[in-house]
């Protein structure tokens, strides 16, 4: 099959690779009718050392199940399915508790010896506890928004969650990348009073705005720290969505969240040191966040996008087939495209 | 009157200063029958630059109202009251929300032209929403556990709080001084089932013993970790205590929290870059905790130190007059005392 690989920073390919194939019998094999490139992608297309094996790519997807193996018992051939970044067992306690991205069994799509999903298939571990089976066909017109649920509107949601909105509550999200877009989507699905994005885009600003954004801040830094403050009575917001993973980006948001405040952060630290909540120390700010568990957010989120209430899936604002992946890499590095989709 | 000023590190003094009098018509008088040294009177201990003017030492007090202004409404002279380590005003937003360490009118007792507590008198601002009257007369028996009402009981106990104790999990408290050892107390009140104190200090394991620590890990850094993940079969507790604020102990607490636990940090920040929360970004481990909210506690608290239910008290293991107290300083930074109280 045809499968996407990247072999260094810029080089990204579509490449012949073995059919995937049942090893285990829990494992299950995917058609990918539908895949994304991620934010996160482009770190590795930004920085990775040249490799001869090369690095398979993309952890959300939608697809049909050709295969089960024969421990396989929630989904079976011909299911529709979303499949989270994460594959988890279902049964480990981490599971039950709701907290999937801590399986003991955990894996990443891309990673760890696992397919990418920016493939013609792809073979999913623990089939069982990863998949989730959708009562859609696979060409339904909610396709984009479901696809979401593998990764940014779960992710969006975490970040709103662990910040704890909730109704009433004053809400920034910082960052408006496809993530961060999901937040304002997750912030006024949970109540948000004050909505305020932080980002600087045009075109996302007038999405954020359709999806429930009441305020935008394009400041940065001291400025964008005093507009917040200037909106919200001096005090700050009780919640803070930090969806970049930059020392700035979590420098603003701590700065931002009123006194006994809470931060979600999903944006994935990429520098080292990043200041934590011991920043917020004196105003009592909590900061918390992490891989989101998208798949034990699925039941909430699901019925809101079969009954019309978000639209998270309009953030794509590219679709491309294999062929076309390694442009859409190009275009969503030069900021051209927001959030490719992949069609195989 | 006479109290205590600190001149410079190592420099404590007992001095004649003007004796206290009402300024604003919210204050009121309290004559100081029992005060603590606090361990963090110890950092400028060890290093206050010299200083003409001195600063003016102690926060945590119980004492009786001499006289109170016109405005005062919750007191009245002949009181019996605890001063929290803060003042606040008791009619903001942060008061009503309780969180009075955010105060709109916070003050620190010792700090921004407040009086200190290790003297005879002081003077409250904002007697109403500060002082906590007490229904027992000022020789009680119970003087030593109602006096860490003023800060250390009530600290531990938000640490235990932010860090979501409660029936059944597992809980590790990072350092055994006079807060990590109401933090046992704390944990315990909560409903811990496994109550780790990670200390060293022979006196003070014992009595975190009998306050209900379960388990004692006295290594530090790896071998810590190590043991806490296997008192918990390799994932760590559910929730942490961090009563220290260095570098060491923060890592330590991240390192020994369990996937989705979360951290309750007391201990002041004492190094300019703590690793926050990022650092255990893929556990999505939360961190939180500042100044607590101890006077949002007292009535939460009380009751079990009334009915004997807890003695945070049996923490004090030295008691001095004022003229005892600059050797009060030093015996603890000594390690010779644990916590010292004052009877001026």
């Amino acid at each position: 099959m045809r499968a996407t690989v990247m072999h260094a920073a810029g080089d990204v390919r579509i490449e012949k690779v073995p059919d995937p194939t049942i090893i285990e019998s829990t494992n299950a094999l995917v058609r990918v009718t539908r895949a994304c490139i991620c934010g996160s992608d482009l770190w590795p297309y930004r920085s990775m050392a040249r490799s001869d094996r090369g690095q398979p790519m993309g952890h959300e997807a939608i697809g049909v199940i050709e295969a089960v193996g024969a421990d396989v018992r929630n989904v079976k051939r011909g299911d529709v399915v979303v499949m989270p970044f994460a594959s988890s067992d279902g049964t480990c306690i981490f599971c039950h508790e709701g907290l999937p991205t801590a399986c003991v069994h955990l894996g990443f799509f891309g990673n760890q010896g696992n397919d990418g999903a920016q493939a013609e298939a792809i073979r999913i571990p623990y089939a069982d506890g990863t998949l989730y089976p959708l009562s859609v066909g696979q060409d339904d017109a909610l396709m984009p928004s479901l696809l979401t649920l593998a990764d940014v509107m779960g992710t969006g949601h975490h970040a709103a969650v662990v910040a704890k909105v909730g109704p009433g509550k004053d809400v920034a999200i910082v960052g408006d990348g496809a993530v961060g877009l999901r937040g304002v989507i997750a912030a006024k699905r949970l109540g948000a009073a004050r909505n305020v994005l932080l980002g600087r885009h045009s075109d996302r600003i007038a999405l954020a705005r359709e999806f429930g954004a009441t305020d935008i801040v394009s400041e940065r830094g001291p400025e964008a720290i005093e507009r917040v403050r200037q909106l919200t009575g001096g005090q700050g917001v009780h919640a803070v969505l930090e969806c970049v993973g930059l020392t700035q980006a979590m420098e603003t948001a701590i700065a931002i969240t009123r006194a006994g405040g809470a931060i979600g952060g999903v944006g994935a630290p990429q520098e080292a040191a990043m200041p934590g909540s011991q920043a917020g120390f004196y105003h009592n700010v909590t900061v918390g966040g992490g891989p989101a568990p998208v798949r034990a957010y699925i039941p909430d989120l699901l019925p809101d996008i079969l009954e019309g209430r978000i639209q998270p899936g309009r953030v794509f604002d590219r679709i491309v087939d294999l062929d076309g992946v390694p442009g859409g890499y190009r275009d969503m590095n030069d900021r051209k495209a927001l959030k490719v989709m992949v069609r195989p």
